[in-house]
């Protein structure tokens, strides 16, 4: 009898596809360089969609198993790595509890590493944005010399006072360095939430599309994840009430300043009306506020950050340099209360022992009052202008095929398609015209939804990047 | 009636109790401030030892739900940190699927804060060990400014060349920069083999005692820990090959070199045997080498690290610049077939988006081969110097009532007592005497060891921690 992936079984079915794939070329029932069948041809045997036979190739891509060139169809790759390996690491690395990263984003991420291509997928500042070590403080630094040992475990102290002074300065949040951990960027942050504070099983909740949900962290935690539907002031917060009561979430994670990738700013009233309930409910509320200062000229200052109307200690507040100043750095922090802090100090130093002494002060000089706001005055110019050159060339190319909004702040323009264009036709389109973009997928968004990125790309390349996304559009929906 | 652990479960019966105490402290059942029964009194009501108690109300404290004072017995503390707090703070930070450090390792870190301490536990370099950065390099780098983009995800391609050379010339290892991952210090690529190539229930051998047994780690990702005991050549081969049989082990994690915590170098044969051994069963090897570069003046040169004798890829080889150069930095690798490091690679970048790329441009320097080798000359004759001095008052102040052997390389002389000293009271009488030191239950090693540290007190403080020592050890033999 022949094999069929099993719909009804936990392991999502492209895995299981890709499982049995594997295990042929492993066994050598499929050997080195012998071909495999069309998408179609497959799905129509298994009785699938041909976008998971499409997801199964790609992740065996991915892992090298599998290679394909437009128009020569797929085969085993001839040089497997791991596969005829002693130890038998392909049996290693394709385990494991962590979860390697969705196929797209990696797909994308691999890509980006081709300088041919414009990148409309990278949330990351264009070099010449990212300001240089302020001289005068730097001479001091190399003249007194770095400190090299270990840091303290929550961060070194001067940089935990500078943020504490920074977050009440600009975002009116009042915390005392106690209260704060250094860690290596937001991410980090997220990560040690997510095992430090939940276990395997836990429900939470978050935004529906969310940036979370790109996050295979939380899904490597063992998390199940339930979305809020979103509308123009924010999640709907009467959904986590439900969700409390039907599954009983344990955490709340929203990023309620310039959304990631939706843009949505919550209103201040539905702001407070989560903390209300969250607090009600006593469960945390993780808010995640990296680009809540990028607020473009023109548009309206939003409301302030939840944890500044938090007094309970009711949210745990995350941030980081990566957006603003330099990611490189890898500086970014939590706050909450005490106890919360040290349990994530202690699992960090674990993991990690600290994050690098040197990044924690050369980050020091950039949180000082007037070289901050000079480098927000200089960057949100630079955005302001990019996002004009996006939404002049999106009105010449894609108007008629597309919808977006004018985003108020941060890096991306989420658009929707009129037509329902296969995302990953699309995607492979755009990387042959030679962009990438990211799909709404990658946030749990439905089908049709693309975010695109104005901070990586120069003008001419922002311009360029959307006319290739254009003709690339046209050729998925041809098909 | 009366509630006592339950000695069957699988919960520790320390953890049993700490969580009932805790749950009278949330409860309200036991307030703040209200007194606890004495050790004793209590492991007699549950039938339990006194270091069960004495575990668990460590713990406890650690939490800070409990305070003591040596003489004023224990009580609830007066400032409830979580417990009344909005949200319900307290349940998540003892769940979590990640482990809190050990309660004894906790009290050492925490009271190493003390300036008074004299710190016989540090396994780190004094301050003035570690060089200051090369004065022309760092104008260079400063000159042409630091990246400070996210950096590549396996680690800046520059800093993994030098890597690649520098492990070839001072140790016989060859590797391709595309072999090699950099990260966050030896332990974040130990957290990363244990999240992305085990799951939970695997089992794993490594060293009895071990460094690795003292990272909670481990158990934290469920892995189920087997001990190899261990002799003058190394570790037991055989146990690995009837470890496999009886417990299907999935990975061996050695330091064959200046082994932490006995100092033990494991001969070459052995290094052979357990090579030779972990190919023929397909079981991946993880050796940690982190201290193998610092001989002793006058010791004989150790055999070559497994890694160099393994051509088919058996062996995942952890190093860092920590005991070296300076932990500050956080630069550590793991080299391993290309396959293995993509994975390990890919789940770096989602945990933390890649080690800090200041970091990675200030460790190049010290990896030119004149530069690395000035600094090991410097401090192999520093740590010479420092492990005559603690010989000689160990011979003074400790002779009849501990054994030790002359380590060859590395930080730390590992003693034995004669006569059993419970460890919990050894370390609580040292602590009064103002001295810390390592306790062999930390490395899982039976009772009565200890680890004495000598590369970060100075020579005087390293006497007069050793004369603090022995008062403390008389008094906890006295009791």
């Amino acid at each position: 009898m022949e094999w069929k992936p099993d719909k009804q079984a936990r392991l999502p079915v492209y895995k299981q596809i890709a499982k049995r794939l594997e295990e042929q070329i492993v066994s050598g029932e499929l050997p080195p360089g012998s071909s495999l069948p069309a998408e179609r041809v497959l799905a129509r045997r298994f009785g699938v969609n041909r976008g998971t036979v499409s997801a199964a190739y790609e992740e065996l891509r991915a892992s090298g198993l599998l290679q394909s060139w437009p128009g020569s169809g797929t085969w085993v790759s001839r040089h497997l790595w791991g596969v005829k390996q002693i130890p038998n690491w392909h049996k290693y690395t394709n385990g494991g509890a962590f979860l390697p990263a969705y196929p797209l984003a990696k797909r994308i991420s691999e890509v980006s590493f081709d300088p041919a291509i414009i990148n409309l997928a990278k949330a990351e500042l264009m070099p010449s944005m990212i300001p240089s070590l302020p001289s005068r403080e730097m001479e001091s630094l190399l003249r007194c010399g770095f400190e090299l040992g270990y840091a303290h475990p929550k961060g070194n102290p001067e940089l935990r006072r500078l943020i504490a002074d920074h977050v009440r300065e600009q975002y009116g949040i009042v915390a005392s360095p106690e209260e704060i951990l250094v860690t290596s960027g937001a991410q980090q942050a997220l990560h040690l939430i997510s095992l430090c504070l939940l276990s395997p099983g836990d429900a939470v909740a978050m935004e529906g599309p969310s940036y979370f949900y790109s996050l295979p962290l939380f899904t490597s935690a063992g998390l199940r994840l339930y979305r809020l539907p979103m509308d123009e002031q924010g999640a709907q917060v009467g959904q986590v009430y439900e969700l409390y009561q039907s599954q009983r979430i344990r955490m709340v994670f929203v990023n309620p300043t310039y959304h990631n990738p939706t843009g949505v700013v919550w209103s201040e009233s539905r702001r407070r009306e989560l903390l209300d309930l969250c607090r009600e409910l006593r469960i945390p509320l993780v808010e995640d506020d990296a680009y809540g200062a990028l607020t473009l000229p023109g548009s309206p200052k939003p409301p302030p950050p939840i944890k500044a109307m938090d007094p309970d200690g009711v949210v745990l507040y995350v941030n980081s340099l990566s957006k603003t100043i330099a990611p490189g750095l890898r500086i970014g922090w939590v706050i909450g209360p005490v106890s919360v802090i040290d349990r994530l100090a202690d699992a960090k130093q674990q993991m990690d022992f600290g994050t690098s002494s040197v990044s924690q002060q050369l980050a020091q000089p950039y949180l000082g009052k007037s070289v901050w706001e000079e480098q927000m005055a200089r960057l949100q110019a630079f955005l302001h202008e990019q996002r004009q050159t996006m939404l002049a060339v999106l009105e010449k190319e894609l108007a008629g095929l597309a919808d977006w909004k004018t985003p108020l702040g941060s890096y991306h323009v989420w658009c929707r398609l009129r037509l329902p264009a296969d995302e990953q036709c699309l995607l492979d389109a755009a990387i042959r015209e030679g962009v990438i973009f990211t799909p709404g997928s990658v946030y749990g968004a439905e089908p049709g939804w693309l975010r695109l990125t104005y901070a990586w790309a120069g003008k001419a390349d922002v311009e360029e990047g959307v006319r290739r996304l254009a003709r690339a559009l046209r050729t998925a929906l041809s098909n």
